[in-house]
């Protein structure tokens, strides 16, 4: 597979592309499927996540499928109640210690099976030279939400944890840790080919506690995940100030987000490591010829690295233009072909 | 005085302090004077104005007073409804060339004439050793407000804008920067020893849209407000991935945040530099060692450019006990001290 070669910085035929969130609103097939159920009753039954996953895939030529779920998912399953309202909503965050102790490590076949279910109709369903892609949220980034109650502007809750409490915000990192790790052994299990860890707040972090706090949880998940034998990216969003730490993650791939310059990034990375990313999602609200010419752009910066997967550095915005994506596809296989 | 000699480079006793968003809620005298009015009729009042900003004075040995303010107050007066509900709303956001014609340049006299007024009576009444600080948003952060209607997560209507019609988001650009410039030269003839410019939102941009649109925005009106002869500040908020091109701005002193390591940020820029920032706002909701311990190493960093003003990477939190306050400026000055 094109994806998983770029993931193991081997030779490739051209640069392999995928979207974060390419199953995703901006598709009129993806709102028509999503009218007829909320987001979590697509989330939990399987032919509704393998459909909604595989539906990009027909219009286009990624190189790969990612699962369509929610980096929040194993969250449920250690005992929170989690809503979408459509942005995650926890009616009873994460306070102190008794909190903490009260959460379970779920068992992934038993609790999370219908993640499971879902990878292996969508790996059955795909066309073998394309990759299918697992993911989950990072341990910061769960616990971000956990104590918050959801998203935030400034994280003050969870920060305030961090500093007044340190012990009991390592635990609840390590209790993440070990819901992580065997959840994603159990994806590339069901079908996997590659798995990313999502640090979505992460970069909400001073360097010295991303640092101490949410590497080390992210790493402790790869080191684990990476025994099963699959590539494991690491997106951290707001990566630029960590750069020089990031390749200690352990991942084979780190993903970049779009306000990177990704020349810069691999500079600071050093040139044998594999990224993934960056365009700004919003460019694909402008003009084709500016689509093909930056995505051109990312792609050569991109040969400068051991390997390169092509992304957005963001999330696809729902008012994208389906035929942006055609137009994007399509330049960087052009522009990437050795 | 202190904070202007370090602003300009020159050799001080000790490293000046002062501290975004000081004049504000976790102070119990500004909750209580803050019950009587509203947040714009604060602005627009004066006296009011004038005594929120001369409260942390008389707590701390703060080494700067930074009028109260807001970074839209221009805004309103070149043709836009704003409220504060609290976070800025625009009911009526501009949506392309025609609204961009219809925005007026406010005459600052005239229309803005109650900051200079609380500006002048700050200076009267402030200690001759302490400096005064103006501002106002930079034109990218205004341009995103105006185009968004307010906060945003992700910023799409602007950067729709931005890469479907580039030609007039520089027009609203440049007439931002010809009401700011005007605006902060009018601060500074009213009293304030030094301005700073703050570009809240620029730290979403990829840095190529970065170096053409906020950042050359931003100097334009460095430039035009340098002539004034006080030290101007341009500080980004998520400066971490424009560290190589921040100096262009031709800012007397570059402000950081809270997410780039200091030393880092002062090897990148250049050691030729001066630098503002940059402790993480929620080490304040820690223990009061930890505050100590982490200012010294921030201040001891700074050591390594030109001239250092200590100041969080972002505003003060609202959760905050005014005692870390004082903890946290005996610490820089008694780490800082020569």
């Amino acid at each position: 597979m094109r994806f998983i070669d770029a993931c193991l910085g081997r030779p490739v035929d051209t640069t392999p592309v995928w979207v974060m969130r390419q199953a995703g609103r901006y598709l009129p097939e993806y709102r028509e499927l999503r009218a007829q159920s909320d987001f979590l009753t697509m989330c939990r039954t399987p032919e509704l996540a393998a459909e909604a996953t595989l539906q990009p895939m027909r219009r286009f030529d990624l190189d790969a499928a990612i699962i369509f779920s929610d980096i929040l998912i194993p969250v449920e399953a250690m005992g929170m109640a989690v809503e979408f309202r459509p942005a995650p909503y926890f009616p009873a965050p994460i306070t102190g210690k008794e909190d903490i102790a009260r959460l379970v490590i779920p068992h992934p076949k038993r609790d999370l099976g219908f993640v499971l279910e879902a990878l292996r109709q969508v790996r059955a369903a795909l066309d073998p030279k394309k990759a299918l892609i697992g993911f989950v949220g990072a341990p910061f980034t769960l616990a971000a939400y956990m104590v918050e109650g959801g998203g935030s502007k400034d994280f003050m809750q969870l920060k305030g944890m961090m500093h007044r409490d340190p012990a009991a915000f390592s635990d609840l990192l390590a209790k993440l840790a070990d819901t992580i790790a065997p959840y994603l052994a159990a994806q590339i299990d069901a079908g996997a080919n590659a798995v990313q860890l999502f640090d979505t707040w992460a970069g909400q972090l001073a360097p010295e506690d991303f640092a101490k706090f949410a590497l080390p949880a992210a790493r402790s998940v790869i080191e684990r995940v990476r025994r099963e034998g699959v590539p494991v990216i690491y997106f951290v969003n707001g990566a630029a100030p960590y750069l020089d730490v990031l390749r200690s993650s352990k991942a084979d791939v780190l993903g970049i987000d779009f306000r990177v310059d990704l020349s810069q990034a691999i500079e600071r990375l050093g040139r044998d490591v594999v990224v993934q990313g960056n365009l700004d999602p919003a460019v694909l609200l402008g003009p084709a010829a500016q689509i093909e010419a930056r995505a051109a752009a990312i792609v050569e910066k991109g040969k400068a690295a051991k390997g390169h997967i092509f992304n957005l550095g963001h999330g696809i915005n729902k008012d994208t233009d389906p035929q942006a994506m055609s137009v994007l596809v399509d330049a960087v296989h052009k522009a990437g072909a050795r």
